[in-house]
């Protein structure tokens, strides 16, 4: 019996490691001689770093610049023996980063990813997987770059200011100054939205009003951002009005994708290919998966539903846990779950539930009966 | 695929036909072709009679004496074509009939139970399946036997007196009055304690305080049991200082067992028997049983159980599906139930669980799950 374990955290109660610690308990009394396939999971967001690189020494901590340009501890991981960093922007660029008044996305800049891109180059590392979300900024990834080297000047040859006031102002653009390691490097971004650059489904109109923006300052900023696609497009190309998915943070997807040859993907398949989930999915008799909350955005686009797809295409039957599960069967088929169980064994209060040794118990629980009943119709 | 349903109430929210009927409607979507029989389950405790008699114009009410005499309205249900009774001794002679300051075992009488028995051997009924629990008594069972002609007189040939009171004075046994049917009546008693008639054990030490009795009365009230058990020895030749079982129900069991000729059996056996369970389950695939909540005591003698016990014997697999499932799961593998799920699938409080709509869609849910795993499996 091959057994893949590919789980997310429940947020708020047990990393991926312990949710798989729990199954792998649940599961020895039924099948003791089990080859379980543990395979850190997570969709890109919140939480990435910490799923996909799982020992803390590998954790690496610098002071980079935050949205309002202060300094700020800002972590990322390292894996594949330092060869790939796993960055998220809300590290060093989100808006839990900063108070409600501060929200200011005019202002704000992404600098300080850049500044996290530019400590793993230093230390040689030419794999990147970048997670979008969260962020505060709205600066098409203008202060990324500028963190990397790369000029955005105006019309005197000046520095233009931070955020996506300076956007506006952007006249000559320069690479000659970029970090030499970005010719080689390689980016992977995480990018769950098919928000184009700009536009009325762009990255200021959709995302806009969460990070402190009003009407006026949209209309602004949505005039800067026409701006600097221009700019860009001259630059290289590359027209990101017309690119899926390159409005996400705040645009700076659209500057990894036109500036850095940056891949925009879903969270969860570059999530899945590093982690060579096809590979182990040869042979294997069960996948189990797992996340805090199961509804019907799981099995879109996310998680579950990324797992469930390649499980479809191998014909692996997937079995998922859930702390919620809202019981929506129709598109739980559809999306090719072989069966999904909440690990509540009784009425509870969240609370009580989210205690991460009874969420431990209740999975490891969930996880026996799940697995005396393959056994006894297998 | 032929799947048994047998399951119990989930009580306070779901009929065992509730039950049943939410389950049907998460098999069907997986298995549509299934071969599915419902039996009704109980424990021969409360609910006996709704289980085993599902149809209301099967049911039977009629004016009865209750612990203290009083006239009161007692239910019980005709099944089997109206040849087997189904009688819940509470009805007619239960605490709840009772206001707490009434309460008083010395004086309170089973007549109304023996009215029941009465008033259904009068429709021609010969089969009794009688369930024992919550009585208001500690009378022997002499109230039930007066009710169906038997005579209990003291030394002046005068009846004696209702309730335990009467006991200690009944010099004379006679059984020529009683009713004729009970000639070829038989007489099941779902009686699932082990309490002998008298003694450290016996009805009145374990089950007398609860009734309202204190610990002088108690001790009155032993007196009395050992005099009418010395009677009904001599009477029958049958001493149920040795029968276990024989306390249950204040006595009324050792009056079943010695005068009546009544089998002591636990009720969920009697009720499995009675739905030829063994029968159904030639050639099942599943069985698939619940109740309201699952623990330790669900295995210990109760309907899960008795189900369990039965579908070991012929080797088919049982899953249990229940409210609130207490996860100990070395009981439940010891009892030899494949898996147990609760149909939570959320944190949630008790009174929504409850909701009857609430509880049924959960079912349903959760049978879907299971099967469409089995499925994958089988």
């Amino acid at each position: 019996m091959k057994i893949i374990l590919a789980t997310d955290s429940f947020k708020g109660s047990l990393t991926a490691q312990q949710v798989r610690s729990a199954m792998k308990k649940g599961i020895y009394p039924v099948y003791p001689n089990a080859e379980i396939i543990e395979i850190p999971m997570a969709d890109g967001g919140e939480g990435t770093i910490e799923a996909l690189v799982e020992e803390q020494k590998n954790w690496v901590t610098v002071k980079v610049h935050d949205p309002l340009f202060r300094l700020v501890d800002a972590k990322y991981g390292l894996t594949d023996h330092g060869k790939t960093a796993v960055i998220e922007m809300a590290q060093a660029s989100g808006l839990p980063l900063l108070k409600m008044e501060e929200q200011n996305p005019w202002v704000t800049t992404t600098f300080g990813t850049g500044e996290l891109i530019l400590d793993a180059l230093n230390k040689g590392v030419r794999n990147f997987i970048i997670g979008i979300g969260g962020s505060a900024t709205n600066d098409g990834g203008k202060g990324m770059l500028e963190a990397l080297g790369f000029e955005f000047l105006d019309r005197n040859k000046n520095p233009v200011p931070h955020g996506a006031q300076g956007l506006a102002k952007v006249e000559h653009l320069q690479n000659a100054n970029a970090h030499p390691g970005l010719k080689n490097a390689s980016f992977k971004i995480a990018c769950d939205v098919d928000n184009p650059f700009y536009g009325p489904r762009g990255a200021t109109y959709i995302y806009g009003a969460q990070k402190g923006a009003n009407a006026e300052m949209l209309d602004r900023m949505e005039k800067a951002m026409i701006h600097f696609a221009e700019k860009i497009h001259h630059f290289t190309g590359i027209d990101l009005r017309h690119v899926k998915g390159s409005g996400a943070g705040g645009g700076i997807s659209g500057a990894f994708f036109a500036m850095l040859n940056g891949a925009l993907k879903s969270g969860v398949d570059i999530i899945l290919d590093h982690q060579q989930f096809d590979h182990h999915l040869e042979g294997a008799d069960i996948v189990l998966s797992g996340e805090g909350k199961i509804d019907h955005q799981s099995v879109s686009g996310k998680v579950i539903d990324g797992i469930a797809k390649r499980c479809t295409a191998k014909n692996v039957p997937l079995i998922v846990l859930g702390g919620g599960v809202m019981p929506e069967t129709q598109p739980f088929d559809a999306a090719g779950i072989t069966a999904v169980f909440s690990i509540i064994n009784e009425p509870v209060s969240l609370e009580k539930a989210m205690n991460p040794a009874t969420a431990a118990g209740m999975i490891t629980f969930k996880t026996t009966q799940v697995f005396r009943l393959i056994q006894q119709f297998n």
